[in-house]
C-alpha cells in the first residue's frame, strides 16, 4: 500500500509551529505524497511564531479548488486563528470537506471547522484549550492523539503527529481501495 | 473623578503582545491605578510574541485573590490561549466575576470567559476570529470596540485600547460612588 502521487494541500499562515509543519511534511514526504502549502496568496512568505523559520504559499486558496487535491491538512502555531477568518480558505476546505476528500486539522486547526459550522454531532480532538470551543460548536470531544469521524481527521497536538500522519495516510490508502 | 490607588491585576502568560499591554498599562498608569503583573508563578518572565519585550510576574494567581483588586485585565498575544487551561487563573477570574469586580478582557481575552461558561446570555465583543466561540457559548457577539454588560467588559482588538481603557475607568468610578 502506498500513498505515492497522492496530492496533499498543506494548509498554512502566519505564526504557523515550524517544528510541527516539518514532521508532518517529512512523514508525508516519505510516504510518497506530493505536498504544496496553500495560502492567501501565491508567492506569499510566512514566518513560523518564532521567527526563525519561513515557508512560501505555492498555491493560493483560490486556485487550489482546480488542482485536484486527495486531502488537506491544517497545522499549527497561531494560523488557524487566521484563516477561519479568511473567506476563501473556507470555501476551499468546505469543498473538501463536501467532496468527502480526506480533510484533516491538528492541534489549533479544528478551530476552523467551527468556523464552517460543520461540527454538530462529530468526534473531535484538539489541543485541550480549545475542547469547549468544539463541544459547544456540538462536537463530542476525545482527549486521544487521533480522532476519525468520516472523512475528518483531527490530531491532539504535536507530540501526536506522528499518529495523525499516520491516520491521514490510512484514510487515503483505503479511499483508493474503495475507489479501485 | 479618578481612579487614583485603584488595584488592577493585568493578567499575563507567554507571548503576550507587548504594544497593546504597553498602551493599556500607560493609560491605567496615567490615571492614578496600581497595576500588578499577576500569572502563573511570582517571578516567572514571559516573552511578547516577537520575542523581543519581556515582564516578570509580580503575585500569582493563588496569592491574588488576598490582594484586594478592584479590576482584572486579560489582555492579549497568545496569553488567553494558556491562561484558559490554568485552573488557578480561572479560579481566580470567576472569584473576582462572582465578586461584582470590573471584569476587562480584550482581543482574545474573552477565551477566558468561554472557558468559565459566564457568557449565557451575555453581550460581548472579541477579535472577530473568535465571535462564532463566543456565540456557541451562548453569548451576543457585537463588532464594536467595547462593550459592556455588567461588570464584564469586552474589548475588540488592539487599536481599541484606548476606548476599552477608558471603559475600564469609567466602570471602576461608576463603582466607587455607588459604594461611596
Amino acid at each position: 500500500m502506498s500513498i505515492s502521487g497522492r496530492k496533499i494541500a498543506l494548509i498554512l499562515s502566519d505564526h504557523f509551529d515550524a517544528e510541527e509543519f516539518n514532521e508532518l511534511h517529512n512523514c508525508l514526504t516519505e510516504a510518497g505524497a506530493f505536498t504544496a502549502i496553500v495560502g492567501a496568496d501565491a508567492g506569499q512568505k510566512f514566518q513560523d511564531w518564532s521567527r526563525k523559520a519561513e515557508v512560501t504559499v505555492g498555491i493560493s486558496f483560490e486556485e487550489a479548488h482546480s488542482y485536484g487535491f486527495d486531502a488537506i491538512i491544517i497545522s499549527d502555531g497561531y494560523s488557524p486563528d487566521e484563516i477561519r477568518m479568511n473567506d476563501a480558505a473556507l470555501s476551499f476546505v468546505k469543498d473538501m470537506y463536501d467532496a468527502n476528500k480526506v480533510v484533516g486539522a491538528i492541534h489549533h486547526g479544528a478551530q476552523v471547522f467551527i468556523s464552517l459550522g460543520i461540527l454538530k454531532g462529530k468526534n473531535v480532538t484538539s489541543w485541550p484549550s480549545i475542547a469547549v470551543d468544539l463541544e459547544n460548536a456540538g462536537a463530542t470531544y476525545f482527549d486521544e492523539p487521533v480522532v476519525i469521524d468520516g472523512n475528518l481527521i483531527t490530531g491532539r497536538r504535536p507530540a501526536d503527529i506522528r499518529a495523525f500522519c499516520n491516520a491521514i495516510i490510512d484514510e487515503l490508502e483505503r479511499l483508493s481501495e474503495a475507489a479501485a
